[in-house]
């Protein structure tokens, strides 16, 4: 039997190829090896988007990214995790098993006061959510970046707690760090990140991902213009590019235009796949529908034995 | 158009007469003048109940305590919050919308953390609960104990913000005080509670209420014994006990005697109801499920333009 993954895709507009290098292609990939849930968190969302349109347009446009990217319906259970309120249900169940002092220990949320924020009691909450969303699947494997490791132990304790108090009924999950895709470099060289205006977006027009590539920071007096080279890295082996690199050395507008020709030849099938879909909402909303249907199956039969167990 | 009414009825165990005139037969008397929504609060009672047995027992208990005090189920909507889930959902979504500090300012949790007790999350978020109560069922009138104001004064800012920021869409609730029911007498003159071990239980055998009566403290030397009086009061008018008092001058058996037989004459037709819905657990559970039919209708209806507002 393949285990169980649980990723929660955050609707959080355009995405980049920094998002995609970094954790949108490992969940697609994951569909053959385990049994995927891709849940696309807008609960979660709720603690930083209080808008409906841009919730809503961002909720549409994630499910078309990763259509895009790849997900088999087939294959992997896509859905909306607002179509399985069982999730906010069983927040509430763990609420009342942990105490104050033991959630504020969550990064996340000290950072943000420690900044002088002034945290939602969703953000707060959050790491409650994100357990209620892990466990309520029997998820085995959370692949995570490093900044969410503590927020998967957390469920693993919370599972602890339920299943001692209750008797066994939670899995304890375990992360998985993506470690060497951590960090896609950007235009300028650092990590690849909207905040810091450096990105070069994945579903972006010819001539927005022209004008990034053009952009990209070079070091005048290198042979080789580093960013250029360690972009280059995601699309080509080190093999194919050391005759590329050899042939332009110092040449870096050449370079910049191998480099646009890869990203351009990588991206557009991608870009023709986003636009069929986008071209069939009625096919997404039935993808997603089915998905909905199969986690809130999964969901409810859980529920069913949480609510036995506690008592309600 | 009847007002719309909300009373959370807490699973707690057996009530003592405090309990039946300081609030539950308030709730039964609302039930021709408004739409009386009798919600016995499961999801609240997992703040202080952790044992599946216990929750489960108190819930079936004090559906029968209010079915035999004179619950019509004709006129009352009884049912258990835990058959309407929305209530949690809508608790996230209120999450989301309010700080920390804002939340940390209700009394109950301050009063906890004050005593130096490590509070759950769930009893720091029980006003968001209580709001999401209240609101869910566009309530208009909250019958409170002093204690609660807060909690309704929040429910009513939590609704405000939502219509700030969502558009119209949630009623702001009234609380109403109880004012003069507030303190039944227990048997040692001070307020009737269970910590202070000075009840008269509502459904208790004749034994158990003899046992009671017999136990409240007199003051030798007076003529008027004032513990047993201010009992007698809630069974009798003061124009009635006159005669009484007078007749038993200082005779404090005779008095508590007479004491215990209006008791027993009040309490002997509840508990005849009582022990027959006790007997007809079909009944009851028909009961319950019509209750719980009502009010999901009511707040999944709700809930439906709450998501459609915020963009879930």
């Amino acid at each position: 039997m393949k285990k169980i993954l649980l990723s929660g895709i955050q609707p959080t507009g355009a995405p980049h190829i920094g998002n995609y290098f970094g954790m949108m292609k490992q969940v697609v990939a994951a569909q053959d090896e385990y049994e995927v849930y891709g849940m696309i968190v807008n609960y979660h969302a709720l603690t930083t988007v209080q808008n409906k349109k841009e919730l809503e347009e961002n909720t549409r446009n994630v499910a078309l990214d990763f259509l895009a990217i790849g997900v088999d319906p087939e294959k992997m259970v896509l859905f909306k995790q607002s179509d399985v309120p069982e999730h906010t249900e069983l927040t509430w169940i763990f609420n009342c098993l942990v105490t104050m002092p033991w959630l504020s220990r969550a990064h996340a949320f000290k950072d943000k006061s420690e900044n002088g924020i002034e945290a939602s009691v969703g953000l707060f909450d959050y790491p409650v959510l994100m357990a209620a969303d892990i466990l309520l699947y029997d998820t085995q494997v959370v692949p995570v970046g490093e900044d969410q490791r503590q927020h998967v132990e957390m469920a693993r304790e919370i599972a602890r707690k339920f299943n001692t108090n209750y008797g066994e009924t939670f899995v304890e999950p375990k992360e998985v760090i993506k470690e060497d895709v951590g960090t896609v470099p950007g235009t300028d060289g650092r990590k690849m990140s909207k905040s810091y205006k450096n990105t070069i977006p994945l579903f972006g027009t010819d001539e927005e991902i022209t004008k990034a590539v053009m952009g990209i920071v070079t070091d005048s007096g290198s042979d080789v213009p580093m960013n250029v080279y360690a972009i280059h890295k995601l699309f080509k082996s080190e093999a194919e590019l050391v005759p590329i690199y050899d042939e332009h050395k110092g040449k870096y507008k050449a370079l910049k235009d191998a480099l646009l020709a890869d990203i351009l030849a990588f991206v557009t099938p991608l870009r023709e796949r986003r636009a069929y879909y986008e071209s069939k909402p009625e096919l997404v909303a039935e993808i997603l529908t089915k998905g909905a249907a199969q986690a809130k199956g999964k969901a409810e039969a859980k529920m069913k034995v949480v609510r036995e167990r506690v008592g309600l």
